[in-house]
């Protein structure tokens, strides 16, 4: 088989930003790696065209008794910037210790390739191992899969006919402690243009008549939280559903310490929502973000001008049962009522997400009509993670958002089993990404046992 | 005699951006044209080294009886970004009808050479003209003038051989009506940064745990304003000195029409402080301004982050008797009074100037020691404006700052008759500055009289 560590070096060099079309080789790279390592492996390969950047379908059929899963993964990463940051540089991959760095080391080529190499060693293991697997593999996950919806409708049958989706594009807490995720958060982004004067004015000889932009901006964003940490938009809270009791439990059994969680973030106070630890607000509360902020001179020293714009970049991380569209609609709508007089304000709107839950089995909202298979593929990921990491999984939503999951659900009816793989320390869409490659090792045993459980039956 | 418009083409191609190294070549190209320029009528010129950019001083002597003026200017200019603004190229003048533009253009090259082109006429005319001028250049007025107090010291015995300063660097309303200007607004500068997390975080992973930079000083800026348009800092307005009942009276003659203004700006409302007519408020009352603000993801799309720094670039306008270290102070202490808990705040200060203000012969409040050479030096301008523009001239303060004219007030008792020239239209500090021409061939003829006038007694 294939050497893992080589092939993942190989992938990160491929400089796949989907969100930049400076990137275009670097995408074509990206997508041509893993079709051909795919077909290499016996897939038989689609490179399905989209809008942008083209769908990986790769199949391995076999008999409709079968167990069928489809393998998620996205060979887009995000833009390394700012590159003055890195360590290291970001497109070729560095080994130090047992870390591999680079853009897209973790988010979401290393696990990614985890994967593949579990579905490799499976099925040298057992060339007939009676399991039918589809990857589905996209390049626009970092920019919102814009063109995953018209490509879920070409191909929902075919997926239907698929038992689950297994990925592994959510976090561990620990390298010690594996997380079955059992929910993610949906998103909600645009951003907000303000206008005051034709152009930039001399500070001198116009400061004074006029409201500043960059005011106007800064009172819009300032009136969005209230004090105590909550978002400040009369509705935004409506739809989000109550915690059930076994989910803290899950949560109690992280043990996770405040302490060295502030320590690792570099801050010296928390600033949670009211009721809720950190552990719980990342999970289960809605937020509300400013992701970005421009406006005037930005230079080195001086320049005395009132500026004609200034922007913010706005998301909502959202929680079941919260709409995207509708919580956009009441954040845009908060906004036009408090926009001051005198200027004038535009929105660009950009993606979306709905959140997403999936309930193991035997739990007490476990849904009556859970599918038996993935009722068998969460029992097989269980057994394959305790005997390779020395203890059972546990079950947490997560902060982050995979839009793509609850659209799969929404169009096919398919669930997810996401067995996480990226760690807090491994700097995901920040400068010097990074990937543990001991985290690796372990998790292409425990794929590789979980394909072999679920194909035994 | 030389050609002015040809030689300010020949002085708006040296780039000469003071703030910005990169432009090193330009400072130095535009420093020796005008030493040169200055060599070539007769003048015996220094170039004074500073710890940046020289100053030029270049003086022609005369009996100790013959009036003495000092005529000032500044041979940098503001950066010229962002350049894609720009409909012609900033550093290569272009003429279209009446104008001519360029960085530079207006401020200051082109009022400069006007003063330099009337000094060359009136000298042409009769080369024996009992007048003692100084020329006093410098290529840091962009930037504050750090060097200027130094240089002030080791010439301040020298200028105070002087009988006043003149300069043309402030503004005409319209190109039909001269503004001798009789006080200018003082700044002080300084950079506000907030720190949170020590690096960027995933705003899925940590969204919800941790107080936004971008909030903390979105609520920082937020507060500095009361909603009625006054700055929001205990004492700001302490030391702020009424307005001289003869000074509303020459405003009233300016005759503005606010709808017009409105609409130059291309504004909706204007925003003054109460009691202030946009006129008025530009004149009379302090500012404080946001000339820039950023942090975080600024591109095109989408890059979900919390952002570990944000910043804002703030600047005061300051009317007598404010003192500019006592305002930063204030403006600090509020600020830092209204921090938020969870982030770090930290301060980096820029130049600074006080504001001034002259009171031109037989008002209420002149002063009874005014040098009787300064008063005819009015009352020439005066009579020499009338005659070349066909209506007197009127005495507003104005809204800009030339920090350097109070500095020479404190340190040699030299007060300045500036000499307005140009227009709203000339688009300083931003794209697409220009110069009109009909005004600078005006100028000439006016500054020429003036002279002369001044000499004859």
């Amino acid at each position: 088989m294939f050497d893992p560590v080589e092939k993942l070096k190989e992938f990160i060099r491929h400089p796949s930003v989907s969100t930049d079309p400076k990137f275009h080789e670097g995408m074509k790279g990206a997508q041509e790696f893993v079709a051909s390592l795919l077909t290499s492996l016996g897939f038989s390969v689609d490179v399905v065209k989209t809008e942008l950047h083209p769908i990986i379908f790769a199949q391995r059929g076999g008999d409709k008794s079968w167990p069928h899963l489809v393998i998620y993964g996205h060979y887009d990463v995000q833009p390394a910037d700012p590159l003055n940051l890195w360590k290291t540089p970001a497109f070729e991959p560095t080994i130090v210790g047992n870390r591999i760095y680079g853009r897209g080391a973790a988010d979401n080529k290393g696990p990614l390739l985890t994967n593949i190499a579990a579905v490799a060693r499976a099925l040298e293991d057992d060339p007939k191992l009676p399991l039918r697997i589809t990857f589905l593999i996209e390049g626009e996950e970092e920019m919102g899969s814009p063109s995953f919806p018209k490509f879920l409708e070409r191909y929902a049958d075919k997926l239907r006919e698929a038992d689950f989706v297994y990925l592994s594009d959510t976090a561990l807490p620990n390298e010690n402690q594996v997380v079955l995720t059992s929910g993610l958060r949906g998103l909600a982004l645009f951003d907000v243009h303000i206008t005051g004067a034709k152009g930039d004015l001399h500070s001198g000889l116009h400061g004074g008549v006029l409201l500043n932009p960059i005011q106007a901006l800064a009172e819009i964003i300032a009136s969005l939280h209230t004090p105590d940490g909550r978002v400040n938009v009369p509705g935004f809270y409506d739809a989000v559903l109550d915690v059930h009791p076994w989910e803290r439990e899950e949560l109690a059994k992280l043990g996770a310490d405040e302490k060295s969680y502030a320590e690792f973030l570099g801050i010296e106070a928390f600033h949670t929502a009211p009721g809720f630890s950190p552990f719980e607000a990342v999970r289960f509360q809605p937020t509300l973000e400013f992701n970005g902020i421009g406006g005037g001179y930005q230079g080195e020293g001086t320049k005395t001008v009132i500026p004609s714009k200034a922007f913010a970049k706005i998301s909502c991380r959202l929680v079941p049962n919260q709409e995207p569209d509708k919580i956009k609609r009441l954040v845009m709508d908060a906004i036009l009522a408090r926009k001051p007089r005198g200027v004038k304000l535009e929105f660009v709107d950009q993606h979306k997400g709905d959140p997403y839950v999936v309930v193991p089995p035997d739990r007490s909202n476990t849904p009556k009509d859970q599918s038996p298979v993935l009722a068998r593929a969460f029992r097989a990921a269980e057994k394959a993670v305790t005997e390779v990491w020395g203890r059972p999984p546990i079950y947490l939503r997560e902060g982050g958002s995979v839009p793509i999951i609850a659209e799969i659900k929404r169009k096919t009816g398919l669930d997810s089993v996401m067995f996480g793989l990226f760690l807090p320390e491994d700097n995901l869409h920040a400068p010097n990404e990074s990937f543990n490659l001991d985290v690796m090792r372990k998790g292409i045993e425990t794929t590789r046992r979980m394909l072999v459980a679920l194909a035994k039956g």
